[in-house]
Protein backbone atom coordinates (compact mmCIF):
# COMPACT_ATOMS: atom_id res chain seq x y z
CA UNK A 1 0.00 0.00 0.00
CA UNK A 2 3.27 2.49 -0.12
CA UNK A 3 1.75 5.30 -2.35
CA UNK A 4 3.33 9.00 -2.81
CA UNK A 5 1.22 10.99 -1.02
CA UNK A 6 2.90 13.27 1.95
CA UNK A 7 1.57 12.21 5.52
CA UNK A 8 0.20 15.48 6.18
CA UNK A 9 -1.84 15.12 2.83
CA UNK A 10 -2.45 11.92 4.39
CA UNK A 11 -3.25 13.10 7.56
CA UNK A 12 -6.06 15.56 6.36
CA UNK A 13 -8.17 12.60 4.75
CA UNK A 14 -10.26 11.60 7.32
CA UNK A 15 -11.09 15.47 8.02
CA UNK A 16 -12.02 15.72 4.46
CA UNK A 17 -13.69 12.54 4.98
CA UNK A 18 -15.46 13.92 8.56
CA UNK A 19 -16.63 16.39 6.96
CA UNK A 20 -18.37 15.22 3.95
CA UNK A 21 -20.15 12.77 5.98
CA UNK A 22 -21.82 15.47 8.38
CA UNK A 23 -23.14 17.19 5.13
CA UNK A 24 -26.98 15.93 4.69
CA UNK A 25 -27.41 14.19 1.50
CA UNK A 26 -30.39 15.79 0.07
CA UNK A 27 -28.74 19.18 -0.02
CA UNK A 28 -25.43 18.54 -1.42
CA UNK A 29 -25.20 16.02 -4.23
CA UNK A 30 -22.32 18.15 -5.26
CA UNK A 31 -19.85 19.56 -3.47
CA UNK A 32 -16.76 21.99 -4.73
CA UNK A 33 -12.96 21.87 -3.55
CA UNK A 34 -13.97 25.60 -2.76
CA UNK A 35 -16.81 24.64 -0.93
CA UNK A 36 -14.64 22.14 1.40
CA UNK A 37 -12.35 24.83 1.60
CA UNK A 38 -13.85 27.69 2.72
CA UNK A 39 -15.97 25.16 5.27
CA UNK A 40 -12.64 23.60 6.72
CA UNK A 41 -10.60 26.84 6.58
CA UNK A 42 -8.16 25.57 4.43
CA UNK A 43 -6.62 26.53 0.91
CA UNK A 44 -8.71 25.39 -2.22
CA UNK A 45 -5.40 24.62 -4.10
CA UNK A 46 -4.26 22.58 -0.81
CA UNK A 47 -7.86 20.54 -0.73
CA UNK A 48 -8.01 20.07 -4.45
CA UNK A 49 -4.21 18.93 -3.90
CA UNK A 50 -4.83 16.27 -1.36
CA UNK A 51 -8.51 15.02 -2.80
CA UNK A 52 -6.51 14.20 -6.20
CA UNK A 53 -4.22 11.38 -4.51
CA UNK A 54 -7.36 9.59 -4.18
CA UNK A 55 -9.43 7.88 -7.38
CA UNK A 56 -12.04 10.56 -7.02
CA UNK A 57 -12.75 13.11 -10.02
CA UNK A 58 -13.73 16.58 -9.80
CA UNK A 59 -16.08 17.71 -12.37
CA UNK A 60 -15.67 21.23 -13.85
CA UNK A 61 -18.69 23.63 -12.61
CA UNK A 62 -19.90 21.00 -10.25
CA UNK A 63 -17.45 19.68 -8.29
CA UNK A 64 -17.39 16.41 -6.83
CA UNK A 65 -20.57 13.79 -6.00
CA UNK A 66 -20.04 13.88 -2.50
CA UNK A 67 -21.40 9.96 -2.37
CA UNK A 68 -18.41 9.54 -5.02
CA UNK A 69 -15.86 11.30 -3.30
CA UNK A 70 -16.64 9.41 0.33
CA UNK A 71 -16.20 6.59 -1.22
CA UNK A 72 -13.05 7.28 -2.58
CA UNK A 73 -11.33 9.04 0.35
CA UNK A 74 -12.72 5.27 2.43
CA UNK A 75 -11.03 3.13 -0.29
CA UNK A 76 -7.79 5.39 -0.29
CA UNK A 77 -7.88 4.96 3.50
CA UNK A 78 -8.76 1.44 3.72
CA UNK A 79 -11.54 1.63 5.72
CA UNK A 80 -13.59 -1.55 3.71
CA UNK A 81 -10.18 -3.82 4.48
CA UNK A 82 -10.62 -5.33 7.84
CA UNK A 83 -8.21 -4.51 9.42
CA UNK A 84 -7.59 -7.05 13.37
CA UNK A 85 -5.44 -4.35 15.93
CA UNK A 86 -4.27 -5.67 19.55
CA UNK A 87 -4.51 -3.21 22.66
CA UNK A 88 -1.70 -3.79 25.06
CA UNK A 89 -2.63 -1.87 28.32
CA UNK A 90 -6.27 -1.92 29.91
CA UNK A 91 -6.16 1.01 32.14
CA UNK A 92 -8.89 3.94 32.12
CA UNK A 93 -7.24 4.50 28.62
CA UNK A 94 -7.19 1.30 27.39
CA UNK A 95 -10.47 0.61 28.45
CA UNK A 96 -12.07 3.60 26.70
CA UNK A 97 -10.49 2.61 23.34
CA UNK A 98 -12.12 -1.13 24.04
CA UNK A 99 -15.30 0.68 23.98
CA UNK A 100 -14.91 3.31 21.76
CA UNK A 101 -17.13 2.47 18.32
CA UNK A 102 -15.36 4.78 15.66
CA UNK A 103 -12.79 2.23 15.11
CA UNK A 104 -14.61 0.29 12.77
CA UNK A 105 -15.69 3.17 10.56
CA UNK A 106 -12.39 2.81 9.00
CA UNK A 107 -12.10 -0.90 9.15
CA UNK A 108 -10.75 -1.21 12.42
CA UNK A 109 -11.73 -3.89 15.18
CA UNK A 110 -9.75 -4.54 17.95
CA UNK A 111 -9.90 -8.19 18.92
CA UNK A 112 -7.85 -8.67 21.90
CA UNK A 113 -6.24 -7.03 24.94
CA UNK A 114 -3.19 -7.77 26.91
CA UNK A 115 -2.34 -6.42 30.44
CA UNK A 116 -0.04 -7.62 33.52
CA UNK A 117 -2.75 -7.43 36.32
CA UNK A 118 -3.81 -10.55 36.90
CA UNK A 119 -6.86 -8.73 38.49
CA UNK A 120 -7.74 -8.06 34.68
CA UNK A 121 -6.32 -11.19 32.89
CA UNK A 122 -9.11 -13.48 32.18
CA UNK A 123 -11.73 -10.72 32.06
CA UNK A 124 -13.66 -9.26 29.52
CA UNK A 125 -13.70 -5.44 28.89
CA UNK A 126 -16.57 -4.50 25.78
CA UNK A 127 -16.50 -7.91 24.95
CA UNK A 128 -12.69 -8.30 24.36
CA UNK A 129 -11.08 -10.73 26.16
CA UNK A 130 -8.02 -9.45 28.20
CA UNK A 131 -4.71 -11.93 28.10
CA UNK A 132 -1.45 -11.79 30.28
CA UNK A 133 0.99 -9.50 28.29
CA UNK A 134 3.14 -13.12 28.68
CA UNK A 135 1.14 -14.36 25.70
CA UNK A 136 1.24 -11.62 23.21
CA UNK A 137 3.44 -13.25 20.88
CA UNK A 138 1.17 -16.25 20.80
CA UNK A 139 -2.16 -13.83 20.61
CA UNK A 140 -0.49 -12.34 17.68
CA UNK A 141 -0.05 -15.36 15.93
CA UNK A 142 -3.86 -16.47 16.93
CA UNK A 143 -5.03 -12.36 15.58
CA UNK A 144 -2.30 -11.52 12.92
CA UNK A 145 -2.78 -7.92 13.52
CA UNK A 146 -2.33 -5.36 11.38
CA UNK A 147 -2.05 -2.73 14.27
CA UNK A 148 -1.62 -2.64 18.33
CA UNK A 149 -2.38 0.27 20.74
CA UNK A 150 -0.16 0.68 23.16
CA UNK A 151 -1.49 2.50 26.33
CA UNK A 152 0.69 0.81 29.33
CA UNK A 153 2.87 3.40 31.23
CA UNK A 154 5.93 5.13 29.61
CA UNK A 155 7.98 2.88 31.55
CA UNK A 156 6.91 0.00 29.96
CA UNK A 157 5.95 1.39 26.42
CA UNK A 158 9.71 0.59 24.87
CA UNK A 159 9.67 -3.53 26.45
CA UNK A 160 6.14 -3.68 25.38
CA UNK A 161 7.14 -2.12 21.69
CA UNK A 162 9.60 -4.46 21.15
CA UNK A 163 7.42 -7.56 21.94
CA UNK A 164 5.09 -6.49 19.63
CA UNK A 165 7.86 -5.70 16.77
CA UNK A 166 9.83 -9.02 17.35
CA UNK A 167 6.25 -11.00 17.10
CA UNK A 168 6.11 -9.24 13.43
CA UNK A 169 3.50 -6.13 13.92
CA UNK A 170 3.92 -3.21 11.35
CA UNK A 171 1.99 -0.53 12.78
CA UNK A 172 1.66 0.37 16.42
CA UNK A 173 -0.40 3.25 17.45
CA UNK A 174 1.44 5.41 21.19
CA UNK A 175 -0.47 6.74 23.81
CA UNK A 176 2.75 6.57 26.29
CA UNK A 177 4.57 9.53 26.56
CA UNK A 178 7.88 8.49 24.87
CA UNK A 179 9.31 8.16 21.68
CA UNK A 180 9.75 4.45 21.09
CA UNK A 181 11.94 3.13 19.08
CA UNK A 182 11.48 0.48 16.30
CA UNK A 183 13.10 -0.79 13.37
CA UNK A 184 12.68 0.47 10.44
CA UNK A 185 9.51 -0.74 8.21
CA UNK A 186 7.63 -0.13 11.51
CA UNK A 187 5.22 2.45 11.39
CA UNK A 188 4.70 3.93 15.21
CA UNK A 189 2.63 6.98 15.51
CA UNK A 190 2.07 8.91 18.87
CA UNK A 191 -0.63 10.51 20.61
CA UNK A 192 0.46 12.16 24.15
CA UNK A 193 -2.58 13.79 25.04
CA UNK A 194 -1.38 16.00 27.93
CA UNK A 195 1.84 17.53 25.21
CA UNK A 196 -0.98 18.38 22.94
CA UNK A 197 -2.92 20.18 25.90
CA UNK A 198 0.25 21.96 26.30
CA UNK A 199 0.28 22.65 22.75
CA UNK A 200 -2.33 24.71 22.95
CA UNK A 201 -1.44 26.97 25.76
CA UNK A 202 1.58 28.04 23.89
CA UNK A 203 0.20 28.89 21.03
CA UNK A 204 -2.53 31.62 23.01
CA UNK B 1 2.74 33.98 24.72
CA UNK B 2 2.76 34.23 20.89
CA UNK B 3 6.20 33.35 19.33
CA UNK B 4 7.89 32.98 15.84
CA UNK B 5 8.15 29.22 16.64
CA UNK B 6 6.53 27.25 14.06
CA UNK B 7 4.16 24.75 14.82
CA UNK B 8 6.01 21.99 14.16
CA UNK B 9 8.64 22.55 16.25
CA UNK B 10 6.43 23.40 18.74
CA UNK B 11 5.12 19.93 18.81
CA UNK B 12 8.38 18.31 19.25
CA UNK B 13 9.36 20.20 21.91
CA UNK B 14 7.54 17.29 23.93
CA UNK B 15 9.05 14.65 22.65
CA UNK B 16 12.59 16.01 23.59
CA UNK B 17 11.62 16.64 26.85
CA UNK B 18 10.06 13.08 27.34
CA UNK B 19 13.36 11.83 26.02
CA UNK B 20 15.63 13.97 28.03
CA UNK B 21 13.50 13.03 30.77
CA UNK B 22 13.92 9.65 30.17
CA UNK B 23 17.54 9.49 30.67
CA UNK B 24 19.69 8.66 33.97
CA UNK B 25 21.01 11.71 35.34
CA UNK B 26 24.53 10.50 36.77
CA UNK B 27 25.18 9.10 33.05
CA UNK B 28 23.77 11.97 31.38
CA UNK B 29 24.89 15.58 32.68
CA UNK B 30 25.51 16.51 29.34
CA UNK B 31 23.70 15.75 26.27
CA UNK B 32 24.29 16.91 22.45
CA UNK B 33 22.60 17.88 19.68
CA UNK B 34 23.91 15.07 17.61
CA UNK B 35 23.04 12.53 20.22
CA UNK B 36 19.38 13.38 20.57
CA UNK B 37 19.37 13.44 16.59
CA UNK B 38 20.64 9.79 16.92
CA UNK B 39 18.07 8.98 19.82
CA UNK B 40 15.11 10.16 18.35
CA UNK B 41 15.90 9.30 14.60
CA UNK B 42 16.57 13.19 13.57
CA UNK B 43 18.32 15.15 11.88
CA UNK B 44 20.69 17.28 13.96
CA UNK B 45 20.33 20.61 12.57
CA UNK B 46 16.53 20.25 12.93
CA UNK B 47 17.24 19.55 16.77
CA UNK B 48 19.66 22.19 16.67
CA UNK B 49 16.97 24.54 15.23
CA UNK B 50 14.02 23.45 17.59
CA UNK B 51 16.13 23.79 20.64
CA UNK B 52 17.15 26.72 19.47
CA UNK B 53 13.58 28.36 20.20
CA UNK B 54 13.93 27.69 23.69
CA UNK B 55 17.03 29.88 25.84
CA UNK B 56 18.65 26.90 26.37
CA UNK B 57 22.37 27.38 24.81
CA UNK B 58 24.20 24.25 23.86
CA UNK B 59 28.18 24.33 24.96
CA UNK B 60 30.74 23.79 22.00
CA UNK B 61 32.34 19.97 22.02
CA UNK B 62 29.91 19.41 25.76
CA UNK B 63 26.47 20.42 24.14
CA UNK B 64 23.65 21.25 26.73
CA UNK B 65 23.62 20.68 30.06
CA UNK B 66 20.87 18.30 30.75
CA UNK B 67 18.98 19.80 33.35
CA UNK B 68 19.36 23.26 32.22
CA UNK B 69 17.77 22.02 28.84
CA UNK B 70 14.50 20.18 30.28
CA UNK B 71 14.03 23.52 32.41
CA UNK B 72 14.59 25.70 29.32
CA UNK B 73 11.60 23.64 27.30
CA UNK B 74 9.51 23.25 30.30
CA UNK B 75 9.48 26.82 31.22
CA UNK B 76 9.27 27.44 26.54
CA UNK B 77 5.89 24.89 27.24
CA UNK B 78 4.76 26.82 30.30
CA UNK B 79 4.58 23.33 32.80
CA UNK B 80 5.28 25.72 35.50
CA UNK B 81 2.31 27.87 35.04
CA UNK B 82 -0.40 26.68 36.67
CA UNK B 83 -3.23 26.42 33.40
CA UNK B 84 -7.45 25.12 34.59
CA UNK B 85 -8.80 22.99 31.98
CA UNK B 86 -12.58 21.62 31.99
CA UNK B 87 -13.80 18.71 30.20
CA UNK B 88 -16.96 18.09 28.63
CA UNK B 89 -18.64 14.44 28.09
CA UNK B 90 -17.74 11.97 30.75
CA UNK B 91 -17.80 8.50 28.25
CA UNK B 92 -15.39 6.50 28.55
CA UNK B 93 -12.71 8.26 27.23
CA UNK B 94 -13.15 11.96 29.29
CA UNK B 95 -13.14 9.26 32.74
CA UNK B 96 -9.87 8.16 31.43
CA UNK B 97 -8.80 11.47 30.33
CA UNK B 98 -9.66 12.85 34.31
CA UNK B 99 -7.85 10.40 35.73
CA UNK B 100 -5.24 11.00 33.82
CA UNK B 101 -1.89 11.95 36.27
CA UNK B 102 0.63 13.06 32.96
CA UNK B 103 -1.33 16.77 32.58
CA UNK B 104 0.50 17.52 35.89
CA UNK B 105 3.62 17.61 33.73
CA UNK B 106 2.58 20.70 31.90
CA UNK B 107 1.11 22.13 34.42
CA UNK B 108 -2.74 21.29 33.47
CA UNK B 109 -5.12 20.69 35.88
CA UNK B 110 -8.63 19.30 34.45
CA UNK B 111 -10.44 20.87 37.54
CA UNK B 112 -14.18 20.05 36.46
CA UNK B 113 -16.29 18.09 34.21
CA UNK B 114 -19.52 18.50 32.20
CA UNK B 115 -22.70 15.97 30.94
CA UNK B 116 -25.53 16.08 29.81
CA UNK B 117 -26.33 12.47 31.58
CA UNK B 118 -28.43 12.68 35.06
CA UNK B 119 -26.71 9.43 36.62
CA UNK B 120 -23.26 11.66 36.27
CA UNK B 121 -24.34 14.83 37.14
CA UNK B 122 -23.23 15.58 40.86
CA UNK B 123 -20.74 12.59 40.90
CA UNK B 124 -17.30 12.50 41.15
CA UNK B 125 -14.81 10.93 38.79
CA UNK B 126 -11.04 10.47 40.16
CA UNK B 127 -12.06 13.75 42.43
CA UNK B 128 -13.28 15.82 39.85
CA UNK B 129 -17.06 16.83 40.38
CA UNK B 130 -19.40 16.19 37.44
CA UNK B 131 -21.73 19.65 36.31
CA UNK B 132 -24.70 19.35 33.77
CA UNK B 133 -23.66 21.01 30.73
CA UNK B 134 -26.36 23.86 31.16
CA UNK B 135 -24.12 25.25 33.99
CA UNK B 136 -21.39 25.37 31.69
CA UNK B 137 -20.91 29.07 31.14
CA UNK B 138 -21.22 29.33 34.85
CA UNK B 139 -18.02 27.00 35.55
CA UNK B 140 -15.98 28.94 33.04
CA UNK B 141 -16.97 31.79 35.38
CA UNK B 142 -15.97 29.75 38.35
CA UNK B 143 -12.93 27.74 37.16
CA UNK B 144 -11.26 30.70 34.53
CA UNK B 145 -9.88 28.10 32.40
CA UNK B 146 -7.20 28.13 29.72
CA UNK B 147 -8.02 25.01 28.48
CA UNK B 148 -11.03 23.04 27.26
CA UNK B 149 -11.57 19.14 26.57
CA UNK B 150 -14.24 18.12 24.38
CA UNK B 151 -15.09 14.00 24.60
CA UNK B 152 -18.64 14.37 23.41
CA UNK B 153 -20.27 11.91 20.28
CA UNK B 154 -19.02 14.24 17.10
CA UNK B 155 -23.26 15.18 16.82
CA UNK B 156 -22.74 17.55 19.63
CA UNK B 157 -19.05 18.72 19.55
CA UNK B 158 -19.92 21.80 17.47
CA UNK B 159 -22.62 23.13 20.13
CA UNK B 160 -20.04 22.35 23.20
CA UNK B 161 -17.74 24.24 21.21
CA UNK B 162 -19.74 27.23 20.43
CA UNK B 163 -20.60 27.05 24.41
CA UNK B 164 -17.10 27.49 25.79
CA UNK B 165 -16.18 30.18 23.00
CA UNK B 166 -19.01 32.00 23.97
CA UNK B 167 -18.10 31.74 27.64
CA UNK B 168 -14.56 33.20 26.69
CA UNK B 169 -12.21 29.85 26.33
CA UNK B 170 -9.37 30.13 23.92
CA UNK B 171 -8.04 26.86 23.98
CA UNK B 172 -9.89 23.56 22.80
CA UNK B 173 -8.28 20.00 22.22
CA UNK B 174 -11.09 18.19 20.54
CA UNK B 175 -11.08 14.22 20.78
CA UNK B 176 -14.66 14.13 18.34
CA UNK B 177 -14.57 13.01 14.94
CA UNK B 178 -15.35 16.24 13.54
CA UNK B 179 -13.88 19.42 12.58
CA UNK B 180 -15.03 22.25 14.68
CA UNK B 181 -15.77 25.98 14.10
CA UNK B 182 -14.51 28.57 16.55
CA UNK B 183 -13.73 32.54 15.76
CA UNK B 184 -10.26 33.53 14.93
CA UNK B 185 -7.75 33.98 17.72
CA UNK B 186 -9.46 30.81 19.05
CA UNK B 187 -7.18 27.20 18.98
CA UNK B 188 -8.35 24.07 18.17
CA UNK B 189 -6.91 21.24 18.20
CA UNK B 190 -8.07 17.52 17.08
CA UNK B 191 -7.26 14.04 18.10
CA UNK B 192 -8.96 11.43 16.18
CA UNK B 193 -7.75 8.00 17.86
CA UNK B 194 -9.78 6.13 14.80
CA UNK B 195 -8.39 8.45 12.03
CA UNK B 196 -4.76 8.15 13.40
CA UNK B 197 -5.12 4.39 13.19
CA UNK B 198 -6.25 4.09 9.21
CA UNK B 199 -3.45 6.56 9.26
CA UNK B 200 -1.22 4.19 10.36
CA UNK B 201 -2.30 1.01 8.21
CA UNK B 202 -2.44 3.18 5.22
CA UNK B 203 1.10 3.61 5.96
CA UNK B 204 2.19 0.01 5.71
Amino acid sequence: MTRDIPEISLQRLPVYLNYLKSLSGDENKYISSGAIAVALGMGEVLVRKDLAYTSSAGRPKVGYVRTELIAAIEEYLGCNAKKNAVLVGVGGLGRALLGYGGFANYGTDIVEAFDNDPAKIGTQVSGKKVYAVEELGAGIVRCNPTLAIVAVPAAAAQSVCDMLVKAGVKGILNFAPVQLKAEQGVVVRNIDVAANLAIIASML
